[in-house]
């Protein structure tokens, strides 16, 4: 059996469900692509005897391996290194030679803050600087290092890693901690499962549970491999794990999915669809631009996620009123007049007129009803119409989408990517005329 | 004190990383609004052993309430009913009225699902109606029901709540939970806390820790108050939990906050920047409209998150090329060869431009480098421009910010909010000439 970690989590503002903890599943993510299970994450607050309850109730579980996450900051209440200290056994000592480096750190911070006195960054820089005797120092991202802390000699028990809070101080420093001899002589025994995922869209998702059915019947020793399946943004992932000699046994469920789900299956290496659309538009030297209304800005957001996209998103128009769609975008005010803002033909003319305003190769347009407010008997809350086209080709689709203002929004966000995904693709509707 | 409760949610999806926990975040609120503090949330997977070690952990934490979400379906894999009963002391019987009650509810799954045997149908209503003997059975919301259970008769230990996994069973179900008799009986000791929320923008975290140390040393005894502080987003929260007869204490805490940072407190009631600029833009009937490059839709996206936006939200351009911001916002194509895209120049221009296109009252004009390309050794990446302006006045910033594209992105959204919130308040330079 593979070793297994713990992951705990302080934060009284994650505790009390202000913020959402966005660590804990990142670093179960990394712990599984490197072969290491994880058995809990426990939220805590920044109580000392809370903190020091949960890593023994880790240990309790016969993990490995603990990472924590937070608690390290300057001021007296970020207190998990000293815990983590005693749950280790070693005494706390101060590190010069760390607290000048910190010191070059917040030097400055010093001169852009002219108003914090220096004993108040010199405390802060001593309270960061004072760790776990013998632990293994992971450098400061920001200004609070981490530390890789192995229980004493002579006491058994679980290493911890011991990470900052800050997603982009714990993300960078998580590749530093695994590379320590501290941790890989905590997890001597780990098994790298292989892992892969499949992306279907477009069917629901109680779907994929008749076809796991078929696959066992069909004679497939799904029990040699792990099957999850789960529901995203409109998106169906299924991840499977498995020993490397279990691969035999993926491929054949693998073929099952693909057989059952040829026009929805999208993604067989776990590409998601707004890399291939990046992909598409690179590869093909095609440049896209939206008009939207509904979505406000969700769809421009999206394209530009991604490094890079300066090279095919020319931009974008947030046509929020039916004056904006008629001056900005080029959509005619009698076809707005004749369909409403929320039909077929302004979706198309939205795209259209995108791509005319911009002069890209593709558009997109997006138009419907977030609500909460806005809805009709004819157009509820919920409707959406989307389009997609370029010179030759164009595809109109309209989606009812479910729940509440922020989801039909992000889900319509959703449904505009897999839209421009086909046309990208070659499908589509020739147009009239040409256009 | 007050009594505490912990969480325990059960989930291989969440735990592996894949689905964010949305049920622990809530129930943290939904308890804290009960007057229970919560001293930890904890994920673990579906194994009965680990979620038995779950259970004793928050024992161990001298927890009077335990709620449990998920592990309740029709399936054998769902453990959480038994695993609890075992924990409580309690024997597991069939509740023959509640499978009836099931049955009913499943009989129309039934008929949706025609391919489901009627023996697999009546195996999971005998299971899900196998509850631990004593327990208080809340009504399903789906099919599964949920269960308040207290410890055996002479047994000492928590109360456990437990109810289903997906949030819209569960939701509804904690109002039946917490109007039970053995749920009161559970926290007779529960004390109804206070609570505020300071926010503050334009100064780093450890400026509060100098703060309160200040208000100690003033004679405030902050003692009798939690107070706990975090950096979101680019602003600093400070929550104060406090007894209703502490009232006095925090006020004379929020008085130092305020001698000490007035011109960094933005709310001293918890609103948003979010909400005040829709605030200020509704009681003053204005409209606004945004020109953004680097920020790629986000602050339209931002603007027209909230319902009801289409009432002062006209649109936006996300201009991503300089042929863009000439064409289609009107910065003129000298004005970018002179000073570059990223400049206070373009910045303004595109807030102007916005306001001129759209024909708004108020313009927010965006320009910057998100990276991670595109940066030079006067221009670096995180370095973003940003301008709002009316016909009377503008105001103008330059921000430099830290961290990857997806934090500079949205950082650069945070500070278009406040400039836009400065100007909506009359701050400004007066425009010269008038524009």
């Amino acid at each position: 059996v593979s070793a297994r970690a713990a992951i705990v989590v302080t934060g009284t503002e994650v505790l009390q469900g202000r913020v959402s903890d966005r660590n804990g599943p990142w670093l179960s993510e990394q712990l599984s692509e490197f072969g290491v299970d994880v058995a809990a994450i426990t939220v805590v607050g920044d109580r000392p005897e809370d903190m020091r309850a949960a890593l023994e109730a880790a240990a309790g579980l016969g993990v490995a391996l603990i990472v924590t996450s937070g608690g390290l900051g300057p001021t007296a209440d970020d207190l998990t290194a000293a815990v983590v200290g005693e749950f280790a056994g070693r005494a706390m000592v101060l590190d010069s030679a760390l607290e000048a480096r910190i010191g070059a750190i917040t030097a400055a911070a010093r001169r852009r803050w002219a108003q914090i006195s220096p004993e108040t960054i010199a405390a802060a820089d001593r309270k960061q600087a004072t760790i776990p005797e013998g632990a293994t120092i992971l450098e400061p991202v920001g200004t609070a290092p981490g530390l890789v802390v192995p229980p004493h000699e002579g006491r058994s028990g679980p290493t911890v890693v011991v990470l900052p809070g800050p997603p982009r101080e714990l993300q960078p420093m998580w590749a530093a901690a695994i590379a320590t001899a501290a941790f890989a002589a905590a997890v001597p025994d780990r098994v790298e499962l292989e892992q892969r995922m499949l992306r279907l869209y477009g069917i629901p998702e109680s779907e994929i549970a008749t076809t796991l059915r078929a696959a066992v019947d069909g004679g497939v020793a799904l029990d040699a491999i792990e099957v999850t399946t789960c529901m995203r943004r409109g998106e169906i992932e299924i991840v499977s794990r498995f020993e490397p000699a279990q691969a035999g046994v993926y491929d054949a469920f693998e073929a099952v999915v693909r057989a059952h789900h040829a026009a929805e299956l999208f993604s067989d290496d776990g590409s998601s669809v707004d890399a291939q659309v990046a992909a598409l538009l690179v590869d093909s030297g095609r440049s896209v631009a939206v008009a939207e209304s509904c979505t406000g800005g969700l769809v421009a957001a999206r394209l530009t996620d991604r490094p890079g996209a300066s090279a095919y998103v020319l931009g974008g128009v947030v046509a929020y009123t039916n004056a904006a769609k008629d001056a900005i975008v080029g959509v005619p005010a009698d076809l707005l007049a004749a369909h409403g803002a929320v039909s077929s033909e302004v979706a198309l003319a939205l795209a259209d007129g995108a791509r005319g305003r911009f002069g890209s190769d593709v558009g997109v347009g997006v138009t419907g009803i977030a609500g909460p407010d806005g809805g009709s008997p004819e157009k509820p809350v919920g409707l959406v119409w989307l389009a997609a086209s370029d010179s030759e080709r164009q595809l109109i689709v309209r989606a009812d989408l479910p729940g509440r203002r922020a989801d039909v929004r992000d889900r319509a966000t959703t449904v505009a990517m897999h839209l421009l995904r086909r046309l990208l693709l070659g499908e589509g509707e020739a147009r009239a005329g040409g256009a």
